[in-house]
């Protein structure tokens, strides 16, 4: 940040009154902005014991395999964001979401939220964030081409889980390194 | 957000192609500007039967009984977010925090992440935030005199949970009125 959003005056760091970290101050109107971490919200959808992934269509890990995720919106809860990215990467009714696991990854400041949920009628799609989807076997799944270190945890766990028939909410940090 | 915080110039609410929602679009440089949900992180922090509460000095609802939670930081675990706020509302060091409970509270734009702790020592002050700070028996919550809604069912959900010994990870979305 240079410039202030609500003036337009240029902003400087530092830490003001009453705090003990460096923000973004505007130097006329003295308006503090802060930045805080950011929710990604995702599904695990399953359908007839197939897990339904997304080869990505855009940077970064373009052509490598994930599960629908992204940017939680504003105005809405994390079940209807992870649906809403369902829908918008895979063309899939996310059926019955409920809350499944939850990573921390401190150095890039986000908060993954993953549901479970099914695939309305089996039904799916190709998203424009995507260059194929599929329902994929678990001895299917791409797992030296998948995009990210949080979607091969999820997709290990997962899978011990179904045998298990048991699905307790898993809470970790991922401190994949920074780049 | 009316100036773009990267070149000052003037931003406009429009739906950027490829998109489905307005956003505040930069005039000049044509950055797009995303705001999303925040996360609010806390402790139920307990001690040989009692519940460290604070009395807010600070608006909203200055005077009121509260837990100690506040707004993520960039750059920290929700379970380190906790553990600060613990520190600064109620100087106490939250012990062995493990997560209990989240809430979805969207028409506030807003995530609420408790963790279950302990108070080092038992040891616990007044932080700057809190007018008075005190180790509750359950039956001393002053329950009429609650800050939050989220306050109320946290604290309902721990006792019954606190009698049962069991503690499974809770979510759901609270709907209080838009003010």
């Amino acid at each position: 940040m240079k410039f202030c959003p609500d003036c337009g005056a240029a902003t400087e760091r530092r830490i003001p009154e009453d705090d003990d970290r460096e923000r973004d101050v505007c130097s006329v109107c003295a308006t503090i902005h802060y930045h805080n971490p950011k929710v990604i919200v995702g599904c695990i959808p399953q359908h007839n014991g197939k897990i339904l992934m997304c080869k990505r269509a855009i940077e970064p890990r373009y052509g490598l395999w994930t599960l629908p995720a992204g940017f939680m919106e504003n105005g809405e809860t994390t079940a209807e964001g992870a649906a809403r990215e369902t829908w918008e990467e895979a063309a899939a009714i996310a059926e019955e979401p409920v809350l499944y696991r939850i990573f921390d990854v401190p150095h890039i400041s986000q908060v993954y939220m993953f549901y479970r949920c099914g695939v309305q009628g089996g039904k799916f799609g190709v998203g424009p964030e995507s260059l194929e989807t599929e329902l994929l076997l678990p001895e299917d799944i791409p797992w030296d081409k998948l995009a990210f270190p949080v979607v091969r945890e999820l997709l290990r766990e997962y899978l011990e889980d179904c045998e298990e028939g048991h699905f307790p909410v898993r809470h970790s940090v991922i401190s994949y390194g920074r780049r």
